[in-house]
């Protein structure tokens, strides 16, 4: 009895629930403009401070920048993230089709900048792999060589190489500003959360795909073949098939220079990760490298012996800032926004690492407003699009860098390095600088082990990461990611396409419902269907609910829906003969009673059992439903034993007479939905089932009111919080409330 | 304290649970091959008979035909339909930009294919406005006037109307056949569910954009004027600008003929709606308006007298099938691909309401199938692409149709029409027909309603549907589909990226665990956190869970690592102290005990009391949650105020010491929600909270186990059915059972 008691009162609880979320839920969320302005204008004078901060937090940090726990860690580490800037940002340089030189403007401007927006203090801004190709791609199908032949002086075409080059860094820098105003826009507007549509496995496929193209641009250089320039979908196959071909005019020295270089980077690597914890700086070998090949290069007179391609003038000093050519920027659009959103991925994705492990915040709006302010600024000074470096970032981190200030000193290497010693690099071979890109790709191209990872852990994840993958290599940098979005996506939608239906059954001793399918200890009730779907009903599925819960339950709704028509039909006939029986009796017989209510008496009694039944009850059902107050009374057994005869006879084969609808998993009901559900309602009355919804959430209970779900035929009675209250309420209502109690006592 | 017997059975209820769920969900889905061989000889036999009826449903009904059931039913509704089907066919065909006869055609062939193939009884295929419309933009586009142009007579240009017609009458075949192909092919590969992309204020935009488009295209025959013709974005707007400016130029007597028709039509039609239930058959309006049309401007010489433009020409007799051009296949693919997907959604949605209605069921794949090969079929004798229309279909069914019987009749009604009575409509005025497309155009401006009816219940949805209509209007029917399938997908993501999180209280005097912002009742319990979100953890807002998860729980888990790895790194130099300071005094005092158990207990009195109860509880809690067996003794009660005190003196101000993660909401896991949960164990487990799991659905545990989500740090005893037992279980641990006890005995 004190089970009953207790269930009673949650049914209670069920009414005032519903009445407050409407109240509370207008309340507690919308203050009113009144109230909104004066709070605002009450805390104008710190918020002023908060959000100059905000926007520009080197004004937090540096004024509290304590030289005695600092500046040590970030002098080192400034050094060493300088001294890797170089051989970097050359070496990407030759990625973006552009001057070594760039690379080194584009390791000095962006730093600066970034140390006066950006909120991480560990990542290292500069050149990357995969946006210098990406800049790449752009420069050189805008303009590629056959755009600058100009006749030799001895009758050959020659390609007029420093128009070519001019014309790339404009190309360059255009992009690299449009992006930056899109990361501007884009983080002023609050839309960080774009960055979130890049999931890890997409990121990984992607960068594992520009890796390839990387890798494909980087051999010409190592081989020393010039290739055919291919643009649009599948170049990188035709520029591999094209490099394949020339291999025969391989020029040797510059392969042996390659070689020589490749084996001491790798061997000096390794053995730099495997000291990693006894050596207090990891050796630059990359720095090494390109001095010793260009002294070698210089004094062994390579260059004239062998016609090796070094990388040529190196301007001194600084370049005036320039506008970008704004003229170019329609033809940069797409891959400016796809440098953007990939630049910002790679750079939020490295900083929150840096942030959760340091236990700081990194501000993922502010984080893309600086990177933008980074681009827009060095797009006019000459550099091409910026983002952090993960070797970089980690040496930056490693070596005791605490803040920004590290990168200002790696910032004044690089300027140290244009203004006095950049000259004396030129005789350095470009396939150094392609060795160097090569041994940095060693990383991403290690993530080609989530393939058996994936396979074993989520199949759906590989499927994302192989058409990444493919796409990025077959459909390029910046069409590749949109598919690949898109793709990704779609996998949303299929997932939540094929959800898993179940028939959930009652544990004993519980108030658990469980998937009678998995569960051996759930049993379903005789007589009470409950049905759950995995996942949110909206409009991709919504349908396959319906037919789910047909095939389910075992009720084909259409079906029994036609017979009852047919036998409303019948009944009508049949009734309509009585009438004119009893008229041509009544007739006969002395006029006593009401007609009416003779003629109803009479026909009930000529009529078969079951159909009186079915239509008494069927009002008593609506009744009870609708009232919901109505306490069982003496009769309710005998009343209940007129249910099962009948819905057994004919109503549902199962002996159905309850369903009840968990709907725990939806988050959020459109109008398909809402009309999927309303029909349900409608139709499974019609054949005299009661329908019933439970476990729903407030905000999706908010949903269906507003869309007008409830009415006279759908009471929010109709509505309990778990689905054990609905069990119990049924019960109760069909007076079988011993099933449960029984069951739990034992 | 049977109170608690409950528990614990539930508990062991758990991990049996958990063991079935791998047991069972191998065995009971997949059966061996041989299992699956031998079952499918056995019913091979009647199987082929189905297999047969599936693929060519008129054999499943007609040998079951019943004459005296419906054979009059059917007579009447096909004799209407095909009535109907005349004045329609010719002025939807105007709507193509073809000549009237093939609307008839339309009319004719497809309707007898459907008949064998179709599962629908009630729906009436052949010509309808949006697909006309469809395939009017496109050969317009790929055959404009003015490529048909020669030099007339007088040196005026003229076109050469035959030869563009013939051209138009091409390419709408060769779009047809194509359609028919994709749909055939979707078909045969199950895809009908592509139409759920489709939903509901999707599909009602569309056709509101499409019935504009129709109007606009139909306001040159109603003034007489002709515009030039624009193609791409915004060519609507172009159009009716162009229009307007042509304004004064328009022939009075067409639109005269035209307000005459459009007042007739509309006032009769209104009739027809009023009187619905009292007449047989709805007057044939349309029939007469063209026929007296027809008439007076034959019998008054209009065409002479004022140059109206007529419908020409129509040759009777048919025409010999013809295969399509396939060379124009690759200028339509795209198109033809719209319209096998818009066709089919309006055939579906309409085939599935009567099917509803009548209860009997369209099979959605085979409904693909029948379409498509009407099509094809279709294409090859001159038919431009079918779907079932909405007026006819409704005529069909109102008037008694019991099956595609009628459908023949009234294919029969067009036969006799193109065969021997097409010929006397030569002198029907364009604009005539014209007023017929306005005026079945009606349904769908209807459909603006539902604007303010959206805006009531669905905002969203509103949005879908102004999103949709205005892209239609903007970017044409094909583009404005694509973008607004995508916006709408969109929208889906877009809502499970903002859930609602949640943490929950528990009700009093139950086991429910409620939103405690949204009740009143929901009390939180001291120490414990429950978080929920409304929807499924997946890539796009796994992030945001973790954020959520700490500001709503107000553990900031960056700041208390570091705070802790201070106190680690201060611990362990204090520990270092300590040991140097004990192996001085080692060295001086005589050597007893192994000095390095004395060596733990000194320092442990030397530290501070906080400190070493952290780092005992620490060992302490990682036991009990993996062990999960131990049963707290009578030492518990004094364990606990431990707990108590160094918990709120610093690992978390807020007391908290356990974390509940309720995921009942989320239907699957990708990699990125695994190693978000992941992190939150680790990071959180770091600073000395238990985690736990509640409330998972099956598949989501077999694919966290897939995931290799389970290890040593996070046992499964971790997961918990329901967030009460994982209550209970905490309580248990920290001998703080009387808390529920107490509070449900109230």
């Amino acid at each position: 009895m004190q089970k009953m008691d207790y269930f009673v009162q949650r049914e209670v609880l069920d009414e005032l629930r519903l009445d407050e979320v409407a109240q509370k839920g207008t309340w507690s969320t919308k203050p009113t403009l009144g109230e909104r302005v004066k709070e605002s204008l009450r805390c104008s004078v710190p918020r002023l401070k908060h959000t100059a901060q905000s926007w520009v937090p080197v004004l937090g940090w540096l004024p509290h920048y304590s030289i005695r726990e600092n500046a040590i860690g970030d002098l080192i580490s400034g050094c060493s993230v300088g001294i890797m800037h170089l051989p970097q940002g050359m070496a990407y340089a030759l990625l973006a089709s552009l001057r070594p030189v760039f690379g080194l403007y584009t390791s000095l401007y962006p730093v600066l900048i970034y140390f006066i927006f950006g909120t991480s203090r560990h990542i290292s801004i500069g050149t990357f792999a995969v946006i210098s190709i990406m800049i790449g791609s752009v420069t050189e199908r805008i303009a590629p060589d056959s755009n600058f032949i100009v006749n030799g002086t001895n009758g050959t075409d020659i390609v007029n190489v420093d128009d070519r080059d001019a014309f790339r860094v404009q190309i360059a820098c255009s992009l690299t500003v449009l992006a930056g105003i899109f990361q501007i826009l884009l983080g002023v507007v609050r839309f960080g959360f774009v960055v979130t549509y890049l999931s890890e496995p997409l990121v990984r496929g992607y960068t594992t795909g520009s890796a390839c193209h990387v890798c494909v641009s980087q051999l010409k250089y190592l081989f020393g073949v010039t290739p055919s320039r291919f643009t649009g979908p599948l170049s990188l196959i035709y520029t591999l098939v094209d490099i394949c071909r020339l291999l025969p005019q391989t020029k040797v020295p510059e392969l042996v220079v390659s070689l020589v270089a490749l084996s001491v980077l790798i061997v000096v690597k390794e053995l730099n990760a495997c000291y990693r914890q006894k050596l207090p700086l990891p050796i630059p070998i990359e720095l090494i490298v390109i001095i010793a090949a260009t002294i070698i290069t210089h004094f062994c007179g390579l260059t004239s012996k062998y016609s090796i391609d070094v990388v040529g003038e190196i301007p001194s000093g600084l370049k005036a800032p320039r506008a970008p050519d704004t003229t170019l920027f329609s033809q940069v659009i797409g891959d400016a926004f796809a440098v953007a959103i990939v630049g910002y991925a790679i750079n939020i994705s490295l900083g929150k690492t840096f942030a959760l492990k340091h236990g700081y915040k990194v501000d993922s709006n502010q984080e893309l407003v600086a990177l933008g302010l980074s681009n827009t600024v060095g797009g006019f000074f000459q550099c091409y699009s910026v983002t952090s470096s993960l070797s970089r970032s980690l040496v930056q981190e490693s070596t005791g860098g605490k803040t920004q200030v590290a990168g200002v000193i790696s910032s004044v290497i690089v300027l140290i390095t244009v203004l006095k010693i950049g000259a004396l690099f030129e005789d350095l071979p470009k396939a150094v600088l392609s060795t160097i890109v090569f041994v940095n790709l060693k990383g991403m191209f290690k993530q080609f082990m989530d393939i058996p990872e994936l396979w074993r852990t989520n199949k759906v994840d590989l499927l994302v990461w192989l058409v990444t993958f493919t796409s990025t290599i077959l459909l390029n940098l910046d069409l590749g990611l949109a598919v690949s979005i898109g793709f990704s996506m779609l996998t949303f939608i299929f997932r939540t396409q094929l959800p898993r239906y179940a028939i959930l059954g009652h544990v004993s001793g519980t108030d658990l419902y469980l998937d009678t399918d998995s569960y051996r200890e759930a049993k379903e009730i005789p007589g009470i269907k409950i049905f759950r779907s995995s996942t949110t009903i909206y409009y991709t599925n919504a349908e396959m609910y319906l037919e789910a819960l047909q095939e389910k339950s075992g009720i084909e709704i259409g079906k029994l829906l036609t017979a009852k028509k047919k036998r409303d039909a019948e009944l009508k006939r049949k009734q309509e003969k009585e009438k004119k029986k009893e008229k041509k009796k009544a007739k006969k017989q002395i006029q006593g009673n009401g007609p009416a209510l003779s003629l109803t008496e009479t026909s009930t009694n000529s009529l078969s059992k079951g159909q009186v039944n079915w239509a008494y009850q069927h009002d008593k059902t609506m009744l009870d439903s609708d009232s919901d107050t109505g306490c069982p009374g003496d009769g309710s057994i005998n009343q209940e034993s007129h249910y099962g005869d009948d819905v057994e006879g004919w109503a549902c084969g199962s002996g159905t007479h309850s369903i009840i609808l968990d709907i725990s998993t939806t988050s959020f009901v459109d109008t398909v939905t809402v009309n999927t559900l309303k029909n349900i309602f409608r139709d499974f009355e019609e054949i005299d089932l009661d329908i019933y919804l439970a476990g729903c959430q407030a905000c999706v209970v908010e949903q269906l009111e507003t869309a007008g779900f409830f009415s006279e035929s759908i009471p929010k009675s109709r509505l309990f919080v778990t689905v054990h209250d609905a069990v119990l309420h049924i019960l109760k209502k069909r007076g079988q409330t011993d099933f449960i109690l029984v069951r739990s006592s034992l």
